[in-house]
């Protein structure tokens, strides 16, 4: 610490919890006024506001920041997304922008808000990345499911389709695992594929998990993202998904119907496109209403532009969210974006067919489904929720509002009710009591 | 106090949060050692681990109530979820018992628990409750979007489906509320129905959300009871879905086909059976799940009893549910109960009928499809989270586990990988770097 210069700028990187208290202590035993500590891990965002608490009265700033980028990322450059107070962002830009990936829309480094915002911003990034990477393994499923495409062919599918608009990182190592072989321990390679040979239980860290929390604490719905996380939790339950196995045929097998493979393959691809745009919907509501609600100056367009580069999200359709809320800052929807909502009309008969069909075969989808359930429920100006006021009204006197007159309303159902249990016996006294009603 | 029989038990019926604590502080400060107080709020369950703290050194025993039953419960007797030590729940339960509701499977009270597993309960149950609530949503919108049934004949299909299998509370009030004519302020009936002037938001108190959020953190999956909070959500954005549909179509009109009425209702039973049947295994999943974690003594079998009456899920259902735990006390899931299985198996061409229709037509059932992704995905052996573990093996070596050996693996994914960007420099130095591999 003596050896850097001040206000000296320390970056450290280690396993989030504990690990980072102590080395906060430890560091700045020996730091002084002015001096900055930026933590790199993927930290829970309350987190990081009780260390900047704790180091506001020696005047040691403190800087949360989401790095992204994987084992790629610490090579060539991450996408970071540091979360602190203005000045401290500005002193430390300079480096930042050498360290980020760089990319055609700058380097992916911005000011991503207040101290937390950045945290959040890196957390709302993981939980999109689940929802990409689970919409990618259910369109494996049904291809592979559905018409039996071997892995050099769904290497070329997904290759293909890293040319288009779909093209991203996710997809672009999708096609190259479907590419790798199986190397024996003597170094020859086998006729095999290593994704074959991988079991089916996948692992998670938090960040997806706190993503649905948080999406659920805010008020706002990220079914696609939830998904992702649920079925990560039942990949890992694969005895009780073995003996729920034994019970159940696997699909419906005799409900397949005859699919052109080039078809499939076309709808696959605009269902995924579909469901990612509504996917990044939900993550990107979710960092809006935490910064209402935390007052952080978070710059969504800037998010979008961040996420270039660097990090495992990256893609071309990034450059289409930028757009999008460079157009609009306030947009509450990337669905209310022209558009984005001219995309969503015509992915929408693919997108419709891969679940119908999708569903009557049984393969699950859960994340593609969840997409278009969402899509659906969003552009309908009147749910079946008026229904639902009724039951609360009902059963809890929750009071209910009116569409055709203002205020607050609770009615007693049972009467004038023909259906009540004792509407014989009220008939008699019906005048008297409506008229209390 | 002074007038109560010793040990005193006290029932606090207060709001959650400040009110509880200001009361148990006024009560406490007259008691002693061996009282008891009996908290019946809707309350986090922490905190009532919390105050159970701070009142053990003084002697005084504190009780975590679940209560359920609305305004009907309070006249006839609610259904009661009560948390604490074995000895507290032995010197209460003589009166429980004769509060609760009766049925003919006993009073509706049982020890839940130790302290705070009496809140989980009732906060597991007010889940399920959203859970139902959206399913009989759903079923109201197809019928009605799809087929244009009017409030009579929506009334009678409940009263029906009330006589049968789906025997419960809210079904019955279902058929009540379509009856329920609109009254003018002088008392004089209309032609409407207040069903039909009821505005589409929703609201809720929290139990909802904290299900949810319970249930990624102990990593078990509920997707239909958070469907049903995400369209508790989405009802309140009124204006957000006005602003979107304006740029959509409704629905896929186009897309609806001839159904015959009286299948599609013969369907949507038998769909909404199976739904509860994929929505109560994720409600007593997460139960069982919090159980293990807290070590507390729940016995599901006696919360599917206590539910039977008095509560909002009340239902004849909640037999077979009580049954299946008799049968096999460590059932891990409803679905590997041979009674419940063959019932799904039973309505699962219905089920995927009624899904597949909606989703052709663009008619929102997030919970109906949420329940079937659930079990499309539960009950397959082999899930593509294979491509998941080798996309986070690709991007952040994580590793990985195999089908054909014990260990964790990690592959070098561009090695032996004609997709490998410098794939033909790499040729040349395949052989000694595979052998590091």
């Amino acid at each position: 610490v003596a050896a850097l210069k001040k206000p000296r700028r320390v970056v450290i990187l280690v396993k989030a919890g504990k690990p980072v208290d102590e080395t906060i202590d430890v560091l700045a035993a020996h730091m002084e006024a002015g001096d900055m500590i930026v933590d790199g891990g993927n930290e829970w965002y309350p987190n990081t506001l009780a260390r900047g608490e704790k180091l506001r009265p020696r005047g040691i700033r403190f800087v949360g920041m989401g790095v992204s980028g994987g084992e790629e990322g610490a090579r060539h450059g991450p996408s970071l997304m540091p979360g602190c107070e203005r000045d401290a962002y500005d002193a430390l830009e300079p480096v930042l922008r050498k360290i980020a990936a760089q990319t055609d829309s700058g380097p992916c480094v911005t000011w991503c808000g207040e101290l937390g915002a950045g945290n959040y911003v890196k957390m709302v990034h993981n939980g999109i990345e689940y929802g990409d990477m689970q919409l990618i393994a259910e369109v494996y499923d049904v291809l592979k499911t559905l018409k039996g495409l071997d892995n050099d062919e769904l290497s070329s599918i997904f290759a293909e389709w890293n040319r288009g608009e779909l093209q991203s990182y996710l997809v672009e190592i999708t096609s190259q695992i479907f590419a790798r072989r199986d190397v024996e321990e003597s170094g020859a390679e086998t006729a095999d594929f290593v994704v074959d040979k991988i079991l089916d239980k996948t692992g998670m860290k938090g960040t997806g998990r706190w993503t649905v929390q948080e999406a659920a604490e805010r008020s706002v719905a990220a079914p696609t993202i939830a998904s992702a996380l649920d079925m990560r939790i039942i990949s890992a339950l694969k005895e009780q998904r073995e003996a729920t196995a034994a019970r159940f045929p696997a699909v419906e097998a005799d409900a397949i119907p005859r699919v052109d493979k080039a078809q499939l393959v076309a709808d696959l691809r605009k269902a995924l496109y579909a469901a990612k745009i509504c996917s990044y919907a939900q993550g990107m509501q979710l960092i809006a209403a935490a910064a209402a609600e935390n007052e952080w100056s978070i710059n969504l367009a800037e998010c979008a532009r961040i996420w270039k580069g660097g990090c495992i999200i990256r893609a071309r359709f990034l450059d289409r969210i930028r757009a999008a809320f460079e157009r609009s800052p306030d947009l509450p929807s990337l669905l209310l974006d022209p558009e984005f909502a001219s995309e969503i009309l015509d992915a929408l008969p693919h997108w419709r067919r891969v679940v119908t069909l999708a569903v009557a075969c049984g393969i699950p989808t859960p994340a593609l489904s969840a997409s278009l359930q969402y899509f659906y429920s969003v552009r309908r100006a009147r749910l079946p929720a008026n229904l639902t006021q009724a039951q609360r009204d009902f059963f809890g006197a929750h009071s209910y509002q009116r569409t055709d007159k203002p205020g607050d309303f609770h009615t007693e159902w049972l009467k004038h009710n023909p259906l009540a249990p004792s509407a014989a016996a009220a008939a008699g006294g019906g005048a008297a009591s409506s008229a209390a009603e």
